[in-house]
């Protein structure tokens, strides 16, 4: 017995390569930063619409719930997978969509229910990829996703784009070639893509960018895992975006794919449920091992609330009132921006069809990280946002910013939008900020 | 474009090292076998009683929340640390029982409130041990654990215990010797063990034993994080257990100490809502950056009704009634055990004295393995349970059960008693499974 002996000895953490790595996420800062500072009108988190959150909803479903009529194992451990019942009717929200996708019960089989979809992500990531190995992107991407691959260790490249924000067909087969030059198509694992009205830019992709960049991986022999992320594909305006996705379009039969959607940003984002779609039995596999690691199981009392308003029709209720509010909403914004002179000072954006960003291209040279003079600007005059430069694999463009209309009401956006204009003012004449040399 | 030119290739995903490893986990593998088995009785899972679940509580806790009094904010993203109010109540809890271990602010900013108390693990062992690194576990321990360790390839070294379960301080000393000589010490990183009313074995850690471990460690130089799993520790019988947690005890003062609780097991297991309390500032960081990754923040309204049935005194008042009817579960399936007559069939066990679990040694050379004779005639029986080897970091012995009196009531316990002592019973004579040798 030697206690006490080495007491001068450090009592220090000693971390893994993935400990050494992590790094607190930008949301969390941006989080906080919202949290220090009352004053702030917050464009930055993909918050959703404070207003209409569905407290009487969740009541109901709840209150049924405990009626004791369906019984009392939506408060016992549910499976791993997620509910049965709820998978279901996922497939069956799914197939309405798409209807070739498959028959209902082989579909409910192939989904698993996740705490968001960013759980499924991170699975899929964690059972596809080592330290060192590539996910081609698109450009621009979800910057949280982009932060979690940097935290694995893994490399994203950016799947290139032209000034339109469309796939660049021939960049894209440069880049390609490249890596098969420099030997590292082994190490290519995925491609990830947020294809409908996309987080950050709102866009949608369409079925010929789809198709082509199928062709060019499978061109090159080279079927890597495909995850795409399907977060806002309901969260439309005036009608759903016409492409079909990586699971019913045949150029990408031959890839293991993984689709993702969410019940957090179409409903309430306190319910805190997504959920995944694989084709690949062994991927699936994979990835419920290791959510057997994680959790196994996502809250079972949230997914029983989601299956009841699912069920009873109020989920899709709710959806198509908050078409509504988000275009009002975006229009808010859009419109604030116009009216305050924003177009003036060199800005430029395209109006979405859904989702709930605006992502804006400032005057060339003018940064907009989050220790550049124009993020203090924001912030003195009482207003934040999310730095264009978070969301790209590679080759960031300094001068983007993402502005969500997600959280605010129309007259708190009307007014970020001003502060956000006047911010925008102070920083001079157009390419004042650093020259007139376009960055990106 | 050369679409369709390699249609003969291979779609297979290539999975990761961690990918490869990760393996179902076995209490799906049950759960599955109970689903399946309508007629089977299940002593397996450590789920809760049914029969108490607080369906009316959550129902208050929700329509109050609904009533909009306190805003609608639960509904919307929650802070990826855990709600600020929640994590006071939690600090203010946890100091009732040891009110030395800090100021409540102080305390809250140092808890993390994760999906159930697994996902706490998992973050703790991600950004601490590579593969390959090692873990000392108690003995027996926590198999979903064991089998998270293995899924991240890390190896599990059992603290030595002896014939009455406590720690055995000289094996424990020539464990740690043997671990110096062969150069391994800079590749333990952390110590596990479930300290009050332990799953699987239901026994409580003494101070004596806590004390010994930490100068056994302290003796070689050596400081590993520590993870004290205390998600049993409120669910006593009679009275609390007497023993201080590493937060509080002065042999442990120096070394980066993670305590874990659950608000899962001791209310409603579908709430899935545990949380972590670390010393350590670095690792604490760490954890959240991945816990960024994971999820950024566990559900909101889970975590709300949390934060309401603590508030009010619900939580405690079910907790009290809880420990009641566990008593008198464990009673029920501890009597219909001997008076079917199991002690004379050469089992042995203690009686709990609080907790989930029974934990019992059957005779000699008579393997309980899910592969196992035994386990197949108890599932002809119709009464499952989680085979005792599961339980062991490494040399297990063959002959252990766990039998969950959580879930049946205690009508069905007394039937799944009898079935299960029928199986036993089945198996002939003491020792006639495999030869008198007594394996471990």
């Amino acid at each position: 017995m030697k206690e006490g002996a080495e007491a001068g000895q450090s009592g220090a953490v000693r971390l893994s390569a993935l400990g050494r790595r992590a790094e607190r996420p930008t949301i969390a800062r941006l989080m906080n930063l919202a949290l220090e500072r009352r004053d702030v009108l917050s464009l930055a988190a993909g918050f959703t619409d404070s207003a209409t959150l569905p407290m009487k909803e969740v009541r109901e479903a709840v209150d049924l719930l405990a009626s004791g009529l369906v019984g009392a194992e939506w408060l016992q451990y549910g499976m791993n997978q997620g509910r049965p019942e709820l998978r279901q009717l996922l497939a069956r929200r799914l197939a309405k969509g798409e209807p070739e996708i498959g028959a209902i019960g082989e579909m409910a089989s192939r989904i698993l229910v996740t705490n968001g979809s960013q759980q499924a992500l991170y699975l899929a990531v964690q059972v596809l990829c080592d330290p060192g190995d590539i996910v081609l992107v698109d450009r621009p991407s979800y910057f949280v996703f982009l932060e979690m691959l940097s935290g694995l260790g893994v490399e994203a490249r950016s799947i290139p784009t032209d000034g339109a924000g469309r796939i660049d067909q021939a960049a894209l087969e440069g880049v390609l070639d490249r890596m098969a030059l420099r030997g590292e198509m082994s190490r290519l694992k995925a491609v990830y893509f947020v294809s409908y009205f996309s987080n950050p830019s709102s866009r949608s992709l369409a079925e010929k960018e789809k198709n082509e960049l199928a062709a060019a991986l499978r061109g090159r022999g080279c079927l890597p895992a495909v995850i795409e992320d399907a977060a806002y594909r309901e969260l439309y305006f005036e009608s759903p975006h016409g492409a079909r996705s990586v699971l019913t379009l045949p150029a990408w039969e031959d890839f293991p794919r993984l689709y993702l959607s969410t019940m957090t940003k179409s409903f309430a984002t306190g319910m805190k449920l997504g959920f995944g779609y694989c084709t690949d039995a062994l991927w699936l596999e994979k990835m419920l091992a290791v959510k057997g690691h994680h959790d196994f199981g996502t809250s079972n009392m949230a997914q029983a609330v989601a299956e009841r308003v699912i069920s009873n029709g109020t989920f899709d209720r709710h959806l198509s009132k908050m078409r509504t509010v988000y275009r009002r909403k975006m229009e808010a914004l859009d419109e604030a921006l116009e009216t305050q002179g924003l177009r003036g000072l060199g800005w430029k954006w395209v109006r979405p069809k859904g989702g709930l960003y605006l992502w804006l291209r400032g005057p060339g040279g003018l940064a907009t990280g989050l220790d550049s003079a124009f993020c203090r600007a924001c912030l003195d005059h009482g207003v934040i946002y999310v730095p264009g430069e978070l969301c790209f694999g590679d080759d960031a463009p300094v001068n983007d910013v993402r502005l969500s209309f997600g959280v605010l009401g129309e007259a708190e956006l009307a007014e970020a939008a001003r502060r956000f204009v006047s911010a925008a003012r102070s920083m001079g004449a157009p390419g004042a900020g650093g020259g007139q040399a376009t960055i990106g």
